[in-house]
């Protein structure tokens, strides 16, 4: 069941740094040819708000304008479990994880109903769940080892495991890009990994643990006050001014390692990538501060409640497209985002000109 | 093409009370079923946020746990030309409203696009517009009198017209909500509407003319100063602590008092609509002012920039679902929160409990 990565003579930090040379930047010129053709269309200037700045980062990716309406929409979430479970950071036993991947294939998890929706396919991949999965259809197993250490105590996982989870999540992101999909969603799921995306947006944005640690599915006060010991012992454990593989290495999660490669595979092909949730941002930090670039792909879907997802936004320099007040990860806040980013697409492709309409100007 | 108000022995005040009469209250029981409901699906608790509250209120509105998916969703303009242009307030031409109304019939509009891409129908009523239009199958000639009266200097319009208009609105929402339609939003088009939009939320919210006087389609300095001191000089005209129906006929537009009409009618049927931009919010205060419970089928679609918006919200005690930067009116704003409301829904209707789906909960 565990897959090894794929042969390479390079070390893992070799086979990283060449997923993050693959990011290209981008030309600025496309966001400016957006911005005339908004001024064009039969409408107050700028009153699209956030659309017209979405509609910006489209045509920059496409290097077209107006650019192809992002579709089809395809959400992806990565599945595993959390050895710092076993310090009582969550109520919930770590066969949940397995139990969600299930609902999800069949069907009836939040993220199943949100995907459905809008019309995009869902994938679940399992990179490092503890429990037995059966095969189904909508599940595909790249477990790279069962579940990751204990990181109040030791590392999350080997520099080979965290190399082989990000460069899954790259090669399912191009797999995508090549089979003509437009838009990406990537999600998660993993009893305990609202602890590890904590201690990695700590580690990555230097700021105080209690500032960015939540209460992920819902814990009591105590808990929180002992969640957050746990991600202090781990951040002084694994040290400061880590590189990014290494942050994944001693505090990360195999699905957020997965993710981080989603993220870079989603730049390297210039596909609108939604990140949303607290463990998917921690991801996208990893990301960004493995290639920079990797940003302009990015679309921040929602602002999650939970504070470690402010931090993290703030350090990407991302504005969410949605606020709703959720909190439930597994990619949802950003599915939901996504017919408004098609949207932003369509009033560029079908609103009419003033000149196609012949509509008067101001006097 | 003048068209009288249906016959009636009543009072134009009598008419409209009817209306608002035929608005009743809601049954809270069915918001705790959905509250019970929601504490059983696979999730964390409250992790869905506003989605949690729309559930509630479509679950009130259907008098149904889970309710029904509210589809299909059907778009209104209601569009109509105002007097005061007259005094320089907007620097676009009347014929721009008449010629906006041609583009959205024929898809090219923000509001065709945002419409097609959400599922939605899109129906374009004319209650007061000045210009002559060309039939359209998309376009209703409803038109009550050729725009309204400078409101600087005289009302907007007669009482019996104004109620005329408010019977168009709520004989439209009603014929659709009877036709099947699940999900309403109105949306306005009408050169000049922020300024008596602006008056209307003065008058109702008792807030300074300056502090609900917006840019509208992004008029300077200048031009503001001088549209606050138009809407000053039409609210000392008419006078303070007017009757709902007083301030439509003082300060308002026929396609205003269309939209009042319209949320009493969405009301009088227990059909959830979505209310966005400054002008429709401006209605719907008219609509709470006559029917209080008409608030409880008023779903918030989006936080318009326009500041008339947040102190109407503010009365309304409404939150939008979006927040997009947005200040384009058509019902733009509302057409987006479509697949929100739906997915509110759809996750109630579709999501596993924890029992469908065994899943152990927390120790």
């Amino acid at each position: 069941m565990i897959e090894p990565p794929p042969p390479s003579p390079a070390t893992p930090e070799d086979q990283v740094a060449a997923l993050a040379a693959s990011v290209r930047g981008i030309d600025p010129a496309f966001a400016v040819a957006s911005a005339d053709l908004h001024l064009r269309l039969t409408k107050p200037r700028g009153s699209l708000g956030l659309l017209e700045r979405i509609g910006a980062q489209l045509s920059t990716l496409a290097r077209q304008v107006p650019p192809p309406i992002p579709e089809p929409a395809a959400v992806v979430v990565f599945a595993a479990d959390h050895g710092v479970v076993a310090e009582g950071v969550t109520p919930w036993p770590q066969v949940v994880t397995a139990q969600m991947v299930t609902t999800a294939c069949s069907g009836g998890a939040a993220i199943s109903v949100l995907a459905r929706g809008v019309g995009a396919s869902l994938l679940v991949v399992d990179v490092g769940v503890v429990t037995a999965l059966a095969p189904h259809p909508n599940l595909v197993d790249r477990r790279v080892r069962h579940g990751t250490g204990n990181i109040r105590i030791e590392p999350a996982m080997t520099p080979a495991e965290a190399a082989a989870a990000i460069r899954i999540g790259y090669d399912t992101a191009v797999r995508l890009a090549t089979e003509g999909v437009g838009l990406l969603v990537g999600g998660e799921m993993g009893i305990g990994n609202t602890t590890a995306a904590a201690a990695l947006i700590a580690s990555t944005t230097g700021r105080p643990t209690a500032e960015v640690t939540g209460r992920g599915t819902g814990i009591d006060d105590v808990m929180l006050a002992h969640k957050i010991t746990v991600i202090d012992d781990a951040l002084e454990r694994a040290g400061n001014r880590l590189a990014p593989l290494d942050r994944l290495v001693e505090l990360g999660g195999l699905e957020i390692a997965a993710l981080a490669g989603w993220y870079l595979g989603a730049a390297a092909r210039s596909v609108p990538v939604i990140v949303d949730g607290v463990i998917a941002l921690a991801a996208a930090c990893v990301a960004v501060d493995l290639a920079p670039a990797a940003r302009e792909t990015m679309i921040a879907g929602h602002r999650s409640t939970e504070p470690g997802a402010a931090a993290a936004l703030e350090w990407l320099g991302l504005e969410p497209v949605l606020d709703l007040g959720m909190r439930l990860g597994e990619g949802s806040g950003a599915a939901l985002a996504v017919p408004i980013v098609r949207a932003a697409a369509a009033i560029m492709n079908e609103m009419a000109t003033f000149d196609d309409a012949g509509i008067d100007g101001p006097s």
